[in-house]
């Protein structure tokens, strides 16, 4: 490893957790759990945004409200963590900057968790908080799916769903470093090593292992995305970094999305690290990318 | 250890972490660090706050500011988590709940840990935002100390150097649960052991010797309030559990502090767990007692 010492917040929390998990290599799922829970301190808190705990459909979550927003429309955070690890803790803060900079109430699920609970649980529970909303009577198009990481998976996985289901589907998704391919086959994963300060292999494939518990095939594009058609698909935002192992999830995404007619934009941080808008409040280009995602939301109204 | 299982969620959370704990008996204090984090978990989501992540004197932290309170009086809270864990996320919604019910922001200060900065960093780094507070126009009076657990022990060591520096004292405290005792001698560690599902007296004293490490005495009144005198000390509310380790301490504190007749109140949560406080809005004792120091708090201006 001759990974120069990050200079970002993220970089720098990546490889503090690194230098955790080699010194236990037998760290339990619950410990993984709590080091995961220190994602949120990448990001400032956002000012003017509310929160309640509360549940949508069943499900718990935090409600993130701009004090001066509108109450007509939705954003559904899934948030990262390889469908095991992360919670609407970790990603309240995230969920806050969004719902501040696009004007919406954001609602970061805390979904269900593998390995206790393998797919499809976490696609159902992000589903459930979408019934929630179009019976409180927003419109379907006024809702939007995002998500970050193994998030974005579930974001575009939910579409999907409802596609199958010959259900309405929401006006627009967003997704941050989407992961993607369950066969963990991604080239990226190498050459993008060195300047990726937290993804591995072999850390992939103890989240993809715990995910398909449930016996979920690798290349079902409910939970491999990379292999699912996007005909209809709403509109779609991508960003990811260059620089970062999971870089090739997001090109093919965007490129199975073009190649359906998709209305695709992609934004890629050059140098940045998995999920860099995380650091919104403490980096410049977390920032501009929170702000260039609210110019891309208003736009689509 | 014949504990039966908690049923409140801070009970359970203690319980949780001494799992991991005892099972990771390297734990480095970095991961424990983590784990303390998930204190915040015990917590709902005060609503109707906002919060932004500042500074007050140089100092970082939280600021927790109720949407319709007022702006010309603060709360400085000095977070628990024995010198060297905690921080301004794990206590932000205990503070914004304090904020919402007293009507007044509440600073949740990042001061430094130990052992990298021992004693008296932390009692410094909390003046420096009373100072700040001050120099704000802020009336001494105005200003309230609030701690938990070493937190508390940090407020009353805050106005003792104060009053030793001949300066304007707040006009009150506020301790849950405050752990003053670092002769670590107090018989609750035993008599409690049963009912207290966090403290033991090993986990005491690796804090101590971390908080001490920079040469202050154990029996130094500014380290160890049970040594100090009180007269002319600010009103005063105590809150703890009557089945925590650490009650004694705050026995001993309101005994001290009557006899030298201060204004002392209080307030024994029957059956509950250390800083029970942090339970807001997940159980009925916790919202009681936040409501209980919102009265006082009213009635002492």
């Amino acid at each position: 490893m001759s990974q120069p010492r990050p200079t970002d917040p993220l970089g720098q929390m990546y490889a503090d957790w690194t230098v955790e998990f080699e010194a236990h290599p037998q760290m339990s799922v619950q410990l993984m759990r709590w080091v995961f829970e220190d994602w949120h301190r990448a990001t400032a808190e956002p000012e003017g945004v509310t929160y309640a705990s509360t549940t949508r459909g069943g499900i718990p979550g935090i409600l993130a409200t701009p004090v001066d927003g509108e109450q007509d429309r939705l954003m559904v955070l899934m948030h990262g963590g390889g469908f095991a690890l992360g919670s609407s803790a970790s990603h309240r803060k995230l969920g806050g900057h969004l719902a501040a900079a696009c004007g919406t109430p954001v609602f970061v699920v805390d979904f269900r968790l593998a390995p206790e609970a393998p797919y499809p649980a976490q696609v159902e529970d992000g589903l459930a908080v979408y019934d929630d909303a179009l019976q409180r009577g927003i419109a379907p198009g006024d809702v939007t799916f995002v998500g970050d990481s193994a998030g974005g998976n579930l974001a575009i996985s939910m579409v999907l769903t409802l596609r199958e289901q010959g259900k309405p589907l929401p006006g627009a998704v967003i997704t941050m470093s989407p992961w993607l391919n369950m066969e963990n086959t991604g080239k990226t994963i190498e050459t993008n090593n060195d300047t990726d300060f937290l993804i591995t292999r072999e850390g992939l494939q103890g989240n993809i292992d715990r995910y398909l518990s449930g016996g979920a095939s690798p290349t079902d594009p409910l939970v491999n995305p990379l292999y699912a058609t996007y005909d209809g698909f709403p509109r779609l935002y991508v960003c990811a970094a260059d620089t970062e192992s999971l870089f090739e999830d997001s090109e093919r995404l965007v490129e199975l999305a073009e190649r359906a007619g998709v209305d695709v934009t992609f934004s890629v941080g050059h140098g940045q690290q998995h999920v860099y808008p995380l650091q919104a409040g403490r980096l410049e280009r977390a920032d501009q990318e929170i702000s260039l995602i609210a110019d891309w939301y208003r736009a689509g109204r």
